[in-house]
């Protein structure tokens, strides 16, 4: 039989963390495992292998491990999978690892018995008979400088509800228990100032029970069949996790952390496989919420570096999650007491028409191209409490990858008196139902790799010309150009937005220069949605998510630098700010032609309103990276055409031209319908 | 047999329109029809009718007329269709009626013969007998202060093609004739300083004869099919232009200026069918480009003022320009000669699944829910000499509307020598072809009608609280809010965009307040590609294109005040600025709480690369519309979901979860690739 090897990008088995838990299990007994991940092959080995992976060895599989043992002691350590052997054991000190499912689980029923938190559901106006209708969101404390780093907690957001099948966010508590997850027991509760008694206000919901009874569903909506009877055009290669698709081949990664990791994207130009990005994820992201009363500054959740987007990754539904011809990915992942948890279905990839693609019609003639455009979409949707987020890697013929992100789910939300002001820090989006203001800030790492390992950042602004109107250089005053400056170091790389200069990045080879521009082939950032982190300087926010001071960051290459608010994530105080501040230091180092990461914090501020409630309508955010002075011309002239007809071919009444028009399109209503005098 | 009456709104028919030019033939004799369009209803008279059509008399039909008579004399006129009489006839000085189709044709023959022009193009190295193979874009002339705004003048962008199917821009010729359309003959010269003689490089072709011989296409694509086998979720009513599709209606109008335009638009919210949007359109766009070299200043094309987005717009292809199930409307306009122009399938009008619209997961217990979205797409594409631009105006179900603009075609390109340097104004797209710096600036109009005629605009900005960290009002320095500022006068409303802000601008109806937020009903404008206009204060273009100075601009509504850089603007000198500027004056008009028209110019800097060349692919600009604090809940509960199942239902197996999961989707793929060892 034969023997399948992985891909050294591909995640660890089923087998393979197996394995990892086994030894670890055999060396150090029984330990809560909090991960049990791919460590990613180090790049200067990889490289080589992916080179020549004929003449070269294969780089090993090694297990990332972190656990939490006896006494809440943290450990992490590595695995060669090959022995199995540990090759590296340390105790971390003053850092706390990801949380798991598990203790997100346990922390609601702390609640329920805990006598103190039963008192305060009392006060609130919860019968004393019905804590099991009492549920909280457990989130991780974030930090709270009382308790500091050393003692593992959760802070549980407190929530009622009388039917099983109401809304979870509709009937906040005002007090937030804080438990000890290693202790397992409530060491705290924060109460407010001013009290705010459980407000049972006639609910809304979503869901279909409510729905029908409130005079059902809209019954005007007819099906829109998506087929591909001849199937689809992208492949799997390898292991499984290459795919090929339209001149793109790239790997398709997974881990409990950042969810999809695209490594070793290539395009084939015509015949010559041109390399452009090593690795690329959502690295990272914080969500700060705007209320200062104590203890709302608490809530600015990390959702990947303190729950992590693969751990909370859904496993996706065809014909509902996703809709057309579907291939879907399988995730594993420990769990906490040393098992193996599948994913079914964890991304889900397809293709979609993408309308035009191009067109041109000559006015003199109507001579005419028309060309439809293919995306390919390679997607995840994780859960993170309340919100959804649904997270697509969107790849274009063109050569332009599109991350894009829609945001739905349900809002955080907390009790509000009536007749309370909310003093502009939320919003009322139902009786008695506060929505506080926040933003959702998600940081992009990107390692190019555009034609070759050595690399820069451009920042690039559209300004007019410096010379005034009326000036011989400038006459009609007309004269604006791209302003182009060159990031050479890691402090001068930490640049903010500019929209009145439509401000793009260039990630940029200045050793490859194209054909006809002349230019250094590169490829560019366009992002707009990129606010402000609007927690002060200074802050407690400001000083945990120093990837969110600015717009981006420019690092130079380090195996172990993958997330930028650090390896561990929970209750840290930002004193010092971990992960990228860090890195960074006195930013002397120089980032220009050389092996860099691209950092980009984007994402939206949300004032919620009332459209929001009870479950949000998605709400997109998405970048572009274009390809720009990379391809020698159009690079998508060979897709072909639906319609074609050249100017000789419409003299010699349509001779030659070419029609490829879809015929499955069909004209949607017969004669019209008119009113009657 | 019944007699059908146009709505109001209705474009004026092939019959109106023949109505119309008869009777100004009677009065005037032969004469250039530029104009012949319907003179949209009088507000006040069509809102009377609108709100109660049996007792209100129908608004009148008119039609708004614009000729140029013997010796280059303008006249503007109206035309009550009901007589026909002509209520308005005036002679207009010192202005230019939008360019005719057929005036555009017209002088590539002029350039041809013209013996000065040969001349040139002999320098230029074409050889004298291949005056057949000259070309050119007979633009208007923008603005020359030489000839000023009484001589009716074209400039000719001058072209070389050496086989009738290359590429139109392959090959620009160095100088720039200057064409009398009314005297029908050249009037002069424009020759660069520097020259820069013909170079017949190597050619890059798009069309389907160059790519076969070049390899042929690539045979990689499997079809996507979209089928609506039950039919489609709209239907058009009325006289055919007025669509009902989830809860939105409103009336589809069109004409030769800014094409699409869209009235009434309304939104049956559980039986109360709202008023939003009393009218919108795309009103005007400057594309102003940035080499300051004489006379490229001249460069600034009003697509919709000086040319048209109706005269200009594409006949639409079945399965080719559009795919799935297609409504199309036609389109009727008046020739120069006075014979009327129909254009086939000008709108095209589809639904598309448009992904999740919304969903949630329990973590708890994996109760879901999960609901796809659908859109729909009113659409035109019109070719601008080299550029076409697809204008989408999509609704989606939870009442946003997303005004969608998709660039592509081919970009205006000029010669330059071997080894000149563009001096950063231009980029080298292939060997000897300058395409040239440009903005794409375009104005939106909307005339709101939130819950009713008095309105105002907010414009909204997120900000830190005001408060320092470690103040008892903001301690831990989270604090941040949306600052809202009312636009009092039309002098505060013209207001520049932050990116750093994420601002956005609200419509806000004051008399009404959300029961939930208790905030004003509103709609917001999300829109991020927000360019300064770079031409500098006082330029030629700053002074002709007024509107593009400002992000935003709000007026009271005057029912000419249709189009922002004037009603004529070929040859406008912009001294003084015509339309916005003219009508604002000194901005002391209060507007706020009152019939207001929000103009928003928006847009992209392009600054071309290799990949544009020899046709671009599609470039998309989006906005959205939202509505905020307009619904008193999430609009869109009632569209059937493809899966929901809640707490109690996963409790009991499964029991009464509702399942209604599209059925054709399949899987891509069967069991997977794997690589031997």
């Amino acid at each position: 039989m034969p023997v399948y090897l992985p891909h050294p990008f591909d995640p660890l088995s089923s087998v393979e963390i197996e394995i990892a838990i086994g030894v670890v299990k055999k060396a150090y007994g029984e330990v809560n495992f909090h991960v049990v991940s791919l460590q990613e092959p180090r790049k200067a080995v990889m490289t080589a292998w992916l080179a020549d992976s004929q003449n070269y060895p294969r780089p090993p599989r090694v297990a990332d491990v972190v656990v939490i043992a006896q006494g809440g002691k943290v450990y992490e350590g590595l695995v060669d999978l090959s022995g199995p052997t540990i090759t590296k054991w340390e105790q971390v000190h003053g850092a706390q690892p990801i949380i798991t499912v598990e203790e997100l689980s346990a922390v609601e029923h702390g609640c329920r018995v805990d006598p103190k938190v039963i008192e305060q559901c009392v006060l609130s106006g919860v019968p004393r008979d019905q804590m099991d209708k009492v549920y909280c969101d457990p989130w991780t404390i974030g930090y709270d400088e009382r308790f500091g780093s050393n003692v593992r907690l959760q802070q549980a957001l407190m929530y009622f509800r009388p039917d099983v099948d109401n809304c979870q966010y509709q009937y906040p508590l005002d007090f937030c228990p804080i438990w000890n997850s290693v202790e397992k027991k409530i060491v705290a509760i924060d109460i407010p100032k001013i009290r705010r008694p459980l407000r049972l206000e006639s609910p809304i919901e979503y869901h279909h029970l409510a729905i029908e009874k409130q005079g059902g569903y809209r019954t005007n909506l007819k099906p829109i069949n998506i087929t591909q009877p001849e199937g689809v055009s992208f492949k799997m290669s390898g292991t499984g996790r290459e795919i090929e698709w339209q001149n793109w081949k790239f790997h398709i990664g997974f881990n409990y952390r950042e969810g999809i990791v695209l490594n070793n994207i290539t395009f084939n130009d015509k015949g010559n496989v041109r390399p452009i990005f090593y690795r690329m994820s959502l690295a990272e992201m914080v969500v700060p919420y705007g209320n200062p009363e104590h203890p709302h500054q608490r809530k600015h959740a990390f959702d990947l570096g303190e729950y992590g987007a693969g751990y909370l990754t859904n496993s996706l539904a065809l014909g509902c999650d996703c809709k057309g011809s579907i291939h879907y990915l399988d995730a594993f992942m420990p769990t906490q007491a040393g098992g193996v948890r599948k994913v079914k279905n964890a991304i889900c990839i397809h293709e979609e028409d993408d309308g035009i693609l191009f067109k041109h019609t000559d006015f003199r003639d109507d001579s005419t191209i028309v060309t439809r455009a293919r995306k390919l979409i390679v997607q995840q949707i994780f859960t993170a409490a309340n919100y959804e987020y649904a997270v697509q890697w969107v790849f274009h013929q063109d050569g332009t990858i599109q991350p894009d992100i829609r945001l739905t789910g349900i809002l955080n939300t907390y009790v509000m008196n009536e007749g309370e002001d909310t003093n502009g820090w939320g919003t009322q989006v139902w009786k008695g139902v506060n929505a506080h203001n926040h933003q959702h800030l998600f940081c992009l790492r990107i390692n190019p790799n555009i034609d070759g390992g050595n690399n820069s950042v451009h920042m690039v602004d559209a300004v007019p010309s410096d010379a005034p109107v009326g000036s011989p250089e400038n006459f009609y005053g007309n004269g604006f150009y791209a302003k182009r400056t060159r990031l050479e170091t890691a402090a001068q790389a930490m640049t903010n937005y500019n929209g009145a200069t439509s401000r793009t990045w260039d990630m940029v080879n200045e050793n490859v220069l194209n054909p006809n521009s002349g230019k250094p082939v590169s490829y560019k950032l366009v992002s707009r949605e990129v606010p402000n982190l609007l927690p002060k300087e200074g802050s407690l926010v400001w000083k945990r998510a120093g990837f969110a001071r600015h717009a981006t960051h420019v690092t130079r290459y380090a195996d172990d630098q993958l997330w930028p608010a650090g390896d561990h994530v929970p209750q840290t105080s930002g004193g010092p700010s971990k992960g990228l501040p860090e890195w960074i230091g006195d930013g002397t180092d120089s980032v220009a032609n050389t092996d860099v990461v691209f950092w980009h914090t984007f994402g939206i501020t949300h004032f919620p309103a009332p459209e929001d409630f009870p479950v949000m309508p998605a709400e997109p955010i998405t970048l572009l990276l274009r390809p720009r002075h990379f391809f020698s011309c159009n690079p998508v002239m060979d897709v072909p055409p639906s319609y074609s007809i050249t100017p000789s071919q419409v003299a010699a009444q349509g001779r030659g031209a070419m029609d490829a028009t879809d015929k499955v399109s069909e004209l949607a209503l017969g004669g019209c319908c008119k009113t009657k005098l």
